[in-house]
């Protein structure tokens, strides 16, 4: 399944991109939603991992991110068997990572982030996405409070080159995503693009496309290097591509993500930019919103991606 | 006055940073508050400008940074009068900025920045701080709405480029202040050091000090080339410096900014930073707390601010 991941769409031509000199080269999403993925998140509080695969091959959806709680929730081997019985593909696995930790609990970390390379590789997914952790206390709780945000920085890139020897044994591409910098204390202390990217170049410097990057809009969106980082990393590097939007004013720092439309973003002037690098899988929805789409019945909130999917996206 | 801003503070010792490889040269703040600064925001809900200039007297701070609201509110001349009085030191005067508009404000946008400039320079200020804006339709309501980031920092770097000849006529230098990208889309599409200081590049590649940055600790306390963009920024563009903390969980993306001490943020690495280039300036307090700090006597406030000067700035 990792193979389809750069596989052309059915439908590329010509498209005016808002906001771009000239015209470019992308994927047509208006007649279908053969690229949509749905992040099992964006509908986590409406059904468990069962039930959410039943309302994607409902909705001829295709494309699935699950969570790792979702899926043990359910049991990994249950999982597996929904996921493969609906004909879905993945789009990524949620999520590796919290790496920042006191020598207590490393091993617990190391372990744990094994143990999802070993469930991604089970469920057929394209990478395993990257949450790398901030401070350790809140990374791995229990862990000796820091302040020292270098050195939780330091940890990362070194134990994402640990998991790296177990990720190629089981060919599973790490996905380091970028948080928004609102995260850098307590959930991610890599923060843009750029530093993902010079974190790549120092593990991987031959783009072998074992690590690479989840790039999220939401997360990235804002950085005025983007355009410059999407181009760098180029298409060895762009692993996932996901969407939401930032809603002006955002009422919650974690869970008042918007619907792709709804907020500021220039969705498809980012998606141009990544598919002029080659990036040609899935566009995943991901979107918490504990008062407004967490709140809704899982087919509206199915149907309204797939209708933004085809006009904002 | 602008004179006093690179003056070295009466205490010059070797103390030992925490994180920090070595020991650095840093003023000791441990004894007195002399380099203390009140930015108004601090304690705007307490009083007006006049009440918070008698507080800080009374406190024995030395430094303030006031508001144009807070100083309108007065009026210029009473402002200019009651700092005169006390005897205090602007540490800056916030805020020009909000350059980004549509044709039809944009005349607007320049008046307003140019009397700014001549209201930082009749109180005395070392320099006018800038808060560029965001989309048009956030900074100069009433604009046209627009997803155009890259057209918005376009813009924000002509525009300092336009006050800039109005600024060095009034000698007032100008301090960009790039502002967490939780604030890109309404606030500020400047949101590094980095950004920020590109464009103090092209603007002034001499490095007359007539353009640089307010450097906030709550902003950029993130970035993982805090450090390296200090040194870039040297002594000539470090033009203020803004400290409080970032709590965990911040509930509030504008208004939940902690005391210094109460959050992650190392405070006195970062101090040391700007002080290895040079920089002998006020430490300002800047702190938006809608349920904490603002709720609480202006007294209690200034106290708290002065003891953590003491012990963790």
């Amino acid at each position: 399944m990792a193979g389809t991941r750069f596989a052309p769409g059915p439908a590329f031509g010509r498209s005016r991109v808002p906001g771009m000199t000239a015209e470019v080269e992308m994927r047509d999403f208006s007649n279908d939603h053969r690229w949509l993925s749905i992040n099992t998140a964006t509908v986590r509080k409406q059904g468990n991992l069962v039930e959410i695969v039943d309302a994607l091959a409902r909705h001829g959806i295709r494309g699935i991110s699950p969570w790792r709680d979702q899926v043990a929730d359910v049991g990994l081997d249950r999982a597996v068997k929904a996921v493969r019985d609906a004909g879905l593909e993945l789009s990524g696995y949620c999520r590796g990572g919290m790496f920042t930790a006191d020598a207590a609990h490393l091993e617990e970390a190391r372990d744990d982030n094994r143990r999802a390379v070993d469930e991604a590789a089970a469920l057929g997914a394209p990478c395993l996405v990257l949450v790398v952790g901030g401070l350790p206390q809140y990374s791995r709780p229990g862990s000796t409070p820091s302040k020292d945000l270098a050195a939780a920085q330091t940890m990362v890139e070194e134990e994402i080159g640990v998991l790296l020897d177990h990720a190629r044994k089981a060919k599973m591409p790490l996905a380091i995503e970028p948080l928004h910098p609102g995260y850098a204390a307590d959930r991610a202390c890599v923060n843009t693009m750029r530093h993902a990217l010079d974190i790549c170049d120092r593990l991987d410097p031959a783009k072998s496309g074992d690590v690479g990057l989840a790039v999220d809009l939401y997360h990235v969106w804002w950085d005025y290097e983007l355009f410059d980082q999407i181009r760098r990393a180029g298409r060895s590097r762009i692993l996932a591509f996901h969407v939401c939007d930032w809603l002006v004013p955002t009422n919650h720092l974690l869970l008042d993500r918007g619907m792709m439309g709804d907020g500021v973003i220039d969705i498809r002037k980012c998606r141009a930019a990544v598919e002029a690098e080659g990036f040609a899988g899935y566009s995943e929805v991901e979107i918490f919103s504990q008062d407004n789409w967490w709140q809704r019945p899982m087919d509206e909130v199915l149907s309204t991606c797939i209708a933004r999917h085809k006009t904002v996206v």
